[in-house]
C-alpha cells in the first residue's frame, strides 16, 4: 500500500498543459529515485522536483548525473528539450539577498516551463535608486514576480510603475513581528497599487508557475480562440 | 486645504494604461459631485466610482443621469465609448448568492476597462454538478476570477480543471470561525492547485482589475516586443 | 510517586464502551513497557498505543513480538480477537500522500475498535476526476472520515455528494499561510456542505474514534431501545 | 439577473436525502416571499428558513399563516406531514440560558427533519449537579448536540459520561478573551474526551443537521446494505 | 466621587515639559466644559483636547469661542501665545486622503506644542513620482512623521531617502486582510530601512508628540549638558 | 560587566516577604554555581532555582549534594529549616499525567515557601468520577491550584464545587488547535465559575506562589490589622 | 418553555457560600422584574444584578425604589443587611478614569458580598508619583484588585511593592493595537512580579468576587481546620 | 551569480549618513570573510556585522584579530577612529538580565556610530526602587532606549518620568502567553506615556540606530538650517 502512495498523474499535461511537478519535501532519496525511474519508464521528457535538500541532492546527482541541482533554490530537474516555448520576458524581482532562495525557485520553474526569465535582485525599497536603475528592464516584462520579506513594500512600489500584471510572493525573511512572513503577506494583500495578486508565503514555485500561466496566454494569438 | 484633498491624477492613464478610479467609500455626495465635475472639465471620457451607497446613488443619479448605478455591486460609472478593447473572455465565477456583490464589482470594473465578461453564479462546491454543467464556458475563458466566501474551496476545484490563470477573491461571507473572511483567504492562499493567486478579502475590484491586466496581455500580438 | 503517574482506567470500557487508549507521545520505552505489562496482568485483551516513534517501536517490537507497528501512523497495538464488531463500511478519504500518516491513524483505531475500514488516498480536489472515480465506494460508506491539509476543500466537495455523516480531519500539511493547519481547520469549520463536523488538527485518532462511535450506532437495531 | 440569484435546487433531496434549506440572513421579506411561492409552485411539502428576524417574521407570518416562527431561534418553517421519520432520541444539551437561541436552532432543524428531540438547558459545568440530575435522559440519546459558550467545557464533561457520539456547538456567548466564540471553539476542538466533533461557532443549524444525519444511520437496519 | 474622576495634573509640565493633554473620547460636553473651566481657574495658558466629535464641538465652540476646532482631526484647542518654540521643520507625510484625519492630528499637536510643521499629503507609493516631487521638502525636515494605512510601505521608502529620524504612524484605513490596521503596523515594525520607529495604529497624536520631543532636543544647544 | 549581570536582590524578603527566586532557564552550570556561592556568602537560608535541566542538575548535584532536584518539575532547591509556616492545605489538582511537570513546579514552590501541599493528579473531566472521589480532599483546601492543558475545563468544574479561591494554570499540553496552550488559557479566562483567576501558560511556579500568597493571608489572625 | 429559561438556583449559597448573581446583559426589563419578584417570593435577602443599562434602570428604579443603581458600573442591587462580613480591606486600584466603570463593578460586588472596600483611581504608571502617594493605603490591603487597560503595567508595578495577593483585571480601554483589551491581558499574564493572577478582560465582577473569596479566607481563624 | 549576492552599497554613507551595516545571520564564515575583504579593498574605515554566532566568531577573530567580538550581543566590528561624534548621552535601560543580549546590541551599534552610551541593567518594574536609584542618570540622557520582555512595562514607567524621547525595544524573553514577544510589543505600542515609539521585537540594532539618528540631530546647532 505504501508503494501506491506515489502515483504519478501522467494525464495532467493533457488537462492543464503542464505535467506533474514533484514536491520533494518529506520524501527520502529512495522515494525520489523510485519516482524518477517510474517517470523515465513512462517516457517523460521533463522532470522537476522542488525542495530537495543538499544532502539528498548529493546522492541523487550521482544516480542521475544529467539532472541540474540549484543549491540556492533546492530544485532538482532535467528537461530533454530546453527550447523556449513562450516569447516575452518574465522578470523576477527580489528585495534582498535573503529572499534569493524563494526568488530562484520562481526563476527555475518558470524557465523549466519554457519561459525567458530575468532575475533582478537586491532592489529593496530602502535603497530605491537601485530599483529605478532597473526600471527599463522591469517595464519590458510581460509578467512580473516580486519577491520580498519583512514589510513587502516592493510589490506596491513596482505596481505603481508598470502596466504588466504582478505576482507578489511574500517571504518569511525577518524576525519578531514578522511572524514568519505574515507582515509581508498582509502588506501585499493590502497593496494600494492595482494589478497585484499574491501567493502563499515562500511559495516561489507558485509565483513562477502563475507567471508562466499568464505568459502563455500572451503567447497565444489574440486570446483563446 | 480640505479641497486639495481630492487631487485627480490625470497622468495615471499614461503611466499604467488605466485612468484613476475613485474609491467612493467615505466620500459624501458633495465630494463625489465635485470630483465628477472636475473630471468632466478635464475632458475625461470615462469615470468609475466604487462603493457608492444606495442613498448617495439616489441623489447622484439625478445630477448625472447618464451614469449607471449597479445596486448589487454599488458601483457608479459612465463611459462615452463602450467598444470592447480586449477580445477573449474574462469569466467571473461565484460560489453563492451572498458572494454576488463582490463578484459583480469584479464584473463591472472588468467590463468598464473594455473586456468581454461572463458571470457564472451559484456554483459552490456543495453541489459540484452545477459547476460541471458550466465547465465548457469556464474552460473558454482567457482569465478566471473565482469569488467565494466560507471555505473558499471553489478556487482549488476550478484550478485543477483549467489551464487559464485564476484570480481568487475571498469574501467575508460567513460567520463565526470565518473570522470576517480569514477562512476563505487562507484556503485560497494554500490552494493545492497551481496557477491560482489571491487578492484581498471582498476585493472584487482588485480581482477584476488584475483579470483585465492579464487579458490585455493576451490581446497584444505575441507578447510585448 | 512517579510510578502512580500511569494509572490505567480499567473501568472505562464499562462506562463508554471502549477500553483506555494509551497516548504514546512523551512516554519513554520503559514507561510503555510498564504500562503494557500492567495491562496484561489485568487480563486486557486489546491494547492500543498511539504516536510511538520508530526508535521506540524498534525496541518494543522485540519485547512484545505479537504487537503490530504501523510505520506510517506510528501506532503500536495488539488485539486477541480481530473479529469485526460493526458491519457497514467506514471509509477514510485522504487528499494527498503527505496526509497519509494522519489518515492511517484514523484507519488503525477504527479497525482496532472492530470496524471494516477502507482507505482511499490521493484524491485531492486539484484533480477531482480521481475523486469521482471512487464515488461508488465513497457513497457505500456508513460514515466518512475526510483527511486533508492545505485548503481542506475535500470535506466540502464530498459533503455535497453523499448522505452519510462526515468527520473532517484537518492536517498541518502545508507551509506559510497554512499556519500549522489553521487554514484547513477554518475551511472545514466553514464548510458550505451540511453534515460535516470537525476534530482537531492532525487528530486522525479522534476522527477514527468518532467514526466508530457513529458506526456502532448504525449497528444497533432501530436506535437505542 | 437579480431574480436568477435565488435558484432553488429541487434535486437536492434526491442527492443528499434532504431538500434545500433557505438561509434567511441577508434576504428581505420580498425575496423570502418569492422563494416560498416558488417552492409551493414546485409542490414542496416542507420549507425551512433559518435566521429570519422578528421584524421580517411579523410580515411573513401574515402572508403565510400556516408557518411556525420560533422567536428564540429565529427559524420560520412549515411541514405538511409532521410524522417522525427517525426513532431514537436526539438530545440537545445547553450550558446557559444565553446559549438557548443557538440550541433551539439545533432543535428546530432536527425536529423538522423528522427526529424526536429533547432539549435540556441550563446545565453548565459551574453547577454540575444539574447535569447529573439529567444523566439518565442524556444517556438515553442516540446522538447528543452539546451547545456552550464561554469555556465550552460541557462537551468534554458529557463526553466522558456517554457512549453516544457528540456534536459540539461552540457559541459566541461571552465577552473579552472569549474573542467572539474562539474560546469555546478551541476548547471543544481540544476536548480530552473521545467521540466529540465540532461545528462552526453559533452554528446550531449545523449541529442539528449532523445529529439528524447520524440518527438516520441508526434507523437503518444494520448499516447501509 | 464621580467629580474627582477628572483631576487635572497641573504638575506635569514641570516633570515632562508638556502640560496635561485631555483625551476627549468618552467624555461628554458637560465634562469637557468642566475640565476647561477648571484649567482656566488654574491659569493654564494652553489647552488641547483630542478626539472631540463634531456634535460636541458645535456646542463647545459656542461656550468657548476663542478655541479652534479642526473638523478633520477632531481636535479642539486654544493657546494664548502661538510663538514658535522650536525652529527646524517637522514634516508630516501622508499616504492617501483617507489617512488625513490621523495625519492632521499629528500636525495639530506638534503645532500646538510650538513646532513649525508642514503637511504633505497624497504621496502614496502607488504613484511614487508624487513623493519624489516633494523630496527636497522632506529632506529639509528635522523629524518626519509618516502616516499610512493599507500596506504602510511609505515609511520604508522614505526611510531609505533621508537622514532624519522617522516616526511611522500606521492607520486603520483599508478593509479585509488589513485587519483594522494590523497590516500597516506589521509593515512598519518590519521596515527594512533604519531610523524608523512606530506608534500605535491611528495614533496621530502620539506621532506628533514624539516628533516634538525629538525636535525639542534638536533645539537645545549641543545636547543636554 | 557580564559578572554584574547576576545581582541577587537580598532586600526582597523585607519588601515582599519572600527572598529572590532564581529562574534557571538560560543560565549555565557555572553561572548557577556562582549564584549559589554568592547566596551562601550572604548567609541565605533557602535557595530555589527553577527550570534546571537534567544535564545541569547532574553536575550541580555533585557540587551541592544537600540540594534536592525534582526530575519532573526541574526545580533545584535547598532550605535549612523545613518547618511549615502556614497551616491549612494548598491542594494542587492536575488534569492529566502530561500536566504533571507544571503541577509539580507549583507543589515545589508552595512547599518551599512553607505550605502544606497535596497533589491530586489524573482527574481530568473525561472521567469525572475520579474527580468526585477526591472531592472531600479538594473541599478541605484553603486554596486550590488547578493545572490543565487541552480544553482546561477542570478549573470551571471545580470552581462550581468549592468555596475556596482557585488559581488556574493552563498548560501547553496538546497539539494542533491547542496553539501551545492558548485553548486552555482562553477556557480558564472565560470560566463560567466565580472565584477563578489565571496565570501564564505552563507557569506552575506562578500558580504555587500565588497560592502561597493567599494561604499566608489565611494564616494571619483576622486580616491584616 | 421560555419562562423556565430563568431558573434561580436557590441552593447556590449552601454550596459556594454566595447566592446567585444575575447577569443583566441581554435580559429586558420584564425579565429582570420577573426575576426580582421570584427572588422576593423565595425570601431572598440580597439581590445583585450586573450590567443593567441606564434605560432599563430608569424603569426598574421606579418599580423597586429600595434598590441602588450605580450609573458608572451599571449594577443594580439591594441588600437587607449591610453589615460588614469580612474585616480587612480590599483595595481596588484603577489606572485611568476610563477604567472606572470596570473598577466600580469590582467595588460594588465586593461591598455587596460584605467587604470593606477602598477605591483608588487615576494612578496610572505614566505619573507614578501618584501611585507612591497612595502606597500606605495600598500596602494596608488584604487583597488588591488592579484594573488597567492599554499596556496594563500597573499590576506589575504594584506587584513588586506589596505582599498581598493581586487580582489583575485587564480592560478594553484603548484602541488600535490594543485589540480590545488583548494588550493589557497579555501584559498582566506575563507580569514579572510574583503573586499576580488575572481574570477576563473588563471582568470587574470577577475581580471583585475573587478578592472577596480570598478575603473571606483571611477572616477565618488560622485556615480551615 | 551567487557571488553578486553580496553587493556592498558603498554610496549609502553619502545618502543617509551611515555606511552599510552587515546582517550576519544566515551568512557563513567564508561569505563574511569575503565581505570584509571587499570592504577593506574599498578603504572602508569602519565595519559592523550583527548576529555572528560564537562559532563563526572564533574563526573570524583569528582571521581579523583587530576586530572586537561581543559574546553577549553577537556583534563583530572594527572602527579605525573611535572618537566620539555626538556629545550627549544615549542611555540604554534594560529590564532583566535575559534582555541583555538585545540591549547590548543597541549599545554596540550606538557606540559604533560615535555616541557616548550608558547601559543600565536589571531595573525591571518588579523592583521599582532599582529604577529610582538610577533616575538621575536616566534623566541626563538625550535619548533613551528601553529594552524589556514579558509585560514590557518599563517603557511606560520611564516615559512618565523624563522629557527625552524613548525608543522602546520589546524582547521575546518570556514564555507561554508572551507569544514570542507579542505581549511586550503590544504593551509598548499601547503605552499610556507620551514620547514613546517602538521598534521590532528583539531589534536592539534598530533601537540603537534610531537613538543615534535622534542624538545626531541634537548635536546639530539649532536644527537643520
Amino acid at each position: 500500500m505504501i508503494v501506491d502512495e506515489f502515483m504519478i498523474d501522467y494525464e495532467r499535461q493533457k488537462r492543464t498543459g503542464v505535467s506533474e511537478i514533484i514536491y520533494g519535501e518529506g520524501k527520502n532519496v529512495e522515494q525520489i529515485e523510485h519516482i524518477i525511474d517510474d517517470m523515465f519508464q513512462h517516457d517523460q521528457k521533463e522532470i522537476f522536483i522542488s525542495r530537495v535538500s543538499q544532502e539528498k541532492a548529493n546522492v541523487l546527482k550521482n544516480i542521475f548525473p544529467k539532472f541540474t541541482y540549484n543549491e540556492l533554490s533546492k530544485t532538482f530537474y532535467w528537461k530533454e528539450d530546453e527550447t523556449l516555448i513562450n516569447s516575452g520576458k518574465i522578470v523576477v524581482v527580489c528585495a534582498g539577498t535573503s529572499d534569493l532562495p524563494v526568488a530562484m525557485e520562481a526563476v527555475d520553474i518558470a524557465r523549466f516551463l519554457g519561459n525567458d526569465v530575468d532575475l533582478i535582485s537586491d532592489v529593496g525599497v530602502a535603497g530605491i535608486h537601485r530599483l529605478f536603475s532597473k526600471l527599463d528592464q522591469i517595464r519590458h516584462a510581460n509578467v512580473l514576480v516580486v519577491v520580498a520579506g519583512m514589510e513587502g513594500a516592493l510589490a506596491s512600489v513596482i505596481g505603481g510603475l508598470v502596466e504588466a500584471p504582478i505576482i507578489a510572493v511574500p517571504t518569511s525573511v525577518g524576525y519578531g513581528a514578522n511572524f514568519h512572513g505574515l507582515s509581508a503577506l498582509l502588506s501585499m494583500l493590502n497593496s494600494c497599487s492595482n494589478g497585484v495578486s499574491v501567493v502563499n508565503i515562500d511559495n516561489g514555485f507558485g509565483g513562477g508557475y502563475m507567471a508562466h500561466s499568464i505568459n502563455s496566454l500572451a503567447n497565444k494569438k489574440s486570446g483563446i480562440e
